[in-house]
């Protein structure tokens, strides 16, 4: 059987020393890196400007906490039954992070990156952002990253993302083709689908010449730590248990004999 | 039936506004807070002071990348599988650190709090360790948190975090008692058994007063952000295919017929 | 680097033959064996004889569908997230088959296991239980197996198993320490506890000999049949969803602002 | 907020009685249904015929054990770090039946049922056959559910479950479009392309009447009882550790210095 090289560059380890992405766990990283660096580090294989590191962050810190969503009481109910296992309890929060919820946050950056291979390209954004509306309104799918159902008129946090990426240098072309893409939408379907949240970090993502198959990873890693703030409440404060017996009340209550 | 209330104060959002923990996602978060902080904002439900921020960073960073190991393989098998659910391929390797790699952190933790419920008491450090010491030896247990198989003489990530609890003030009683633990046992087992990272990590986790319970939850949200920095490597530089061709290979060798 | 040896004895395959655990998979399992006997193969390799599977049909079939419960909301909620990684939602209801409701099956075998290694040894039953309880209830520790909190007087799948155990000759000796652990813990608590059908499953599973370590294994097979059960009715009548905006709204209700 | 209605069909339970898809646990399951007609039951929601039990099972019992895989290496390198939490070990393995492996079940069974969405629809299957493979042709894409790198002439699990399509009555218009999509793309690439396991799954899937949605699950229930005797191996004759460092040595040789 012929072998193929097994070969990974993202640590090694001897017994009086380890290194981590060619820097030094205990001299250059403890104490001196933050978990925000460390995340962009494991990304980008080389740590952030300061300017880069605002913008992670910004991205970062919006994707961990979502409240109460199917995610966080899959959680929940797992902690309910194997409190011993909060890993498992974490991934399970994890597992529904799927087309539904983050999907459409590959699909935008997708979007983006497929309409713009070359950021510096002499292209007019208003134009590929035309045609990209026209693309998808001929085969009737939904735009990804414009209009949200519930934060109306705009998601407030699209110009909180856009004021740090001005500030640092990540205004870009993805973020200015985005900007396009949701005015040109408001356009064509005459009601304003101004760019959301999914839209907004696609575009950093893209600034930051992100592969689009690697943004659900970012949302994944940052709500692994809003998952365990759940496990906190639930083990103080816990849900898991009085839901399950209202949902099985209610769900049985139309086959189930009068007790 | 009775119901009982169901309650969360971690979010809640209107159509403009969103707050996490008492805070406004867009104005006090978003290009504000930096992931550590927002990290330590889930656990502990409110942001942290200077000196917590850097210590609670080192915690972080140090759990975040452990190389190749079952569970980043666990991610990479995965992956191999299920390119299209990044999620799934976090969560697998999250799925594995149980017992045997994360859970000497719980117990080092649940040894310390256990025996040092109230961190001002005034009582003997050494003789608390020394008790410690001769009861894991009657119960023929292994005490979590000191020595290491490969990092010898010392774990040096011991040293670093210390170095660090020193600058920031959380070098408090429960180091000082693990540190005692060391020692007594070095004595009584009569060979060097230094704190390790667990037990350093347990240390400083009680003295940020964080229930032994929750020890983990730190572990595996860090992890997760390794295990996406593991996605991107089999992404551009895969390993996962290789190993199981080998290792099919050689398992079954011995009973597959010779083609 | 010592190496040591890698070997699997469950299947093998060459471009004309397939073999699982001797069996041809072509002419010896396709069309000849059946799913129940295949878990068998799989558990004890080797095929039951017509008892055995009936016994153990019986157990399986008790451990695949429980209705609603926290593992198929965690399930359900999955799915509403990622329809597209039916793989993923299944492994997320199996995630909470922890301590609280499949670890009793571990505990019951353990506990019957530990106190009868030899089911052939001549030892008086009722002494062996009234030991067993005694020493419970003397670490205050709830003895696994007996009782249930909704199935009363008693737990209908407990006398539906062993009437198959009878016919089947697997009413042995654990079953008969399992009901006299019932009858001696009745009489030391002064008020019923039958045996549950936790621990009906338990004797029987040890008269298979089978480890208690491996009992939550086959649980989990089973419930993994139960669970895509409930995935089927999610595709066509949803509940995530709901459930979801309901707890959301209640759970937050006290702190956000009247809309 | 309006209320939606919650409602499930498959389960109930009072203090003294358990049904199941209207039968009854204790008299009408438990020592009367077997695991496969169980399985059935889950997913049609009535019990089988003996004749859709035979190809029932026989579908279920190929899909369970395929040896050393990276679904198989997943689950035992979970094993190996968790091995307190055995259903998380079954919960890895069962996330890499993704689109690698067992998505091309579901595209195979969307191409069928696409192609006949009523199988007594009087119509051409060559040239509906014809029709697919031109189609997939002109598209670049890969045809499902024919061909196999490793089982050549021929694939030999489609005749075993061909043959048990025969003897019981589900040799209809689906297996017939499925052989004629292996001629004619054998003719039109000029190559053997014959109908493999994956193919002849969707082909009697179809038979069944089951959407193409739901054919994942049957592959992930009957996954995870294989996955249990990759626990019990695991458990007896360990591999995980061993691959583990030896990968782990090999993969960062390159960049270790010598010790």
């Amino acid at each position: 059987m012929k072998r193929h090289e097994i070969k990974s560059d993202i640590a090694w380890a001897t017994p009086t020393q380890i290194k981590v992405h060619g820097l030094d766990l205990c001299s250059e990283i403890v104490g001196v890196v933050d978990f925000g660096q460390m995340a962009f580090l494991e990304i980008f294989a080389r740590l952030p400007s300061a300017n880069e590191a605002r913008m992670f962050n910004a991205m970062m810190v919006i994707l961990v906490e979502h409240g109460i969503t199917p995610s966080s009481l899959a959680t929940r109910m797992t902690y309910c039954g194997a409190p011993e296992a909060v890993q498992a309890s974490v991934a399970a929060g994890l597992l529904g992070l799927g087309s539904v919820f983050v999907g459409s946050l590959d699909n935008a950056a997708k979007m983006l990156q497929d309409a713009l291979p070359d950021p510096q390209a002499s292209v007019d954004l208003k134009e590929v952002a035309a045609n990209i509306v026209s693309a998808y309104r001929g085969r009737h799918e939904i735009i990804p990253g414009i209009g949200h159902p519930f934060h109306k008129p705009i998601d407030p946090r699209t110009p909180a993302l856009f004021k740090v990426a001005q500030e640092t240098g990540f205004r870009g072309r993805y973020v200015e083709l985005m900007e396009n893409i949701g005015a040109e939408a408001s356009k064509q379907y005459g009601r304003p689908l101004p760019v959301n949240v999914t839209g907004a970090m696609a575009a950093i993502a893209s600034e930051f010449k992100l592969p689009w198959k690697m943004c659900r990873g970012l949302a994944v890693a940052a709500r692994a730590v809003g998952l365990v703030g759940h496990i906190i409440e639930e083990m103080r404060q816990p849900m898991a248990e009085e839901i399950y017996y209202r949902i099985e009340h209610e769900a049985t209550e139309h086959s189930r004999p009068r007790e």
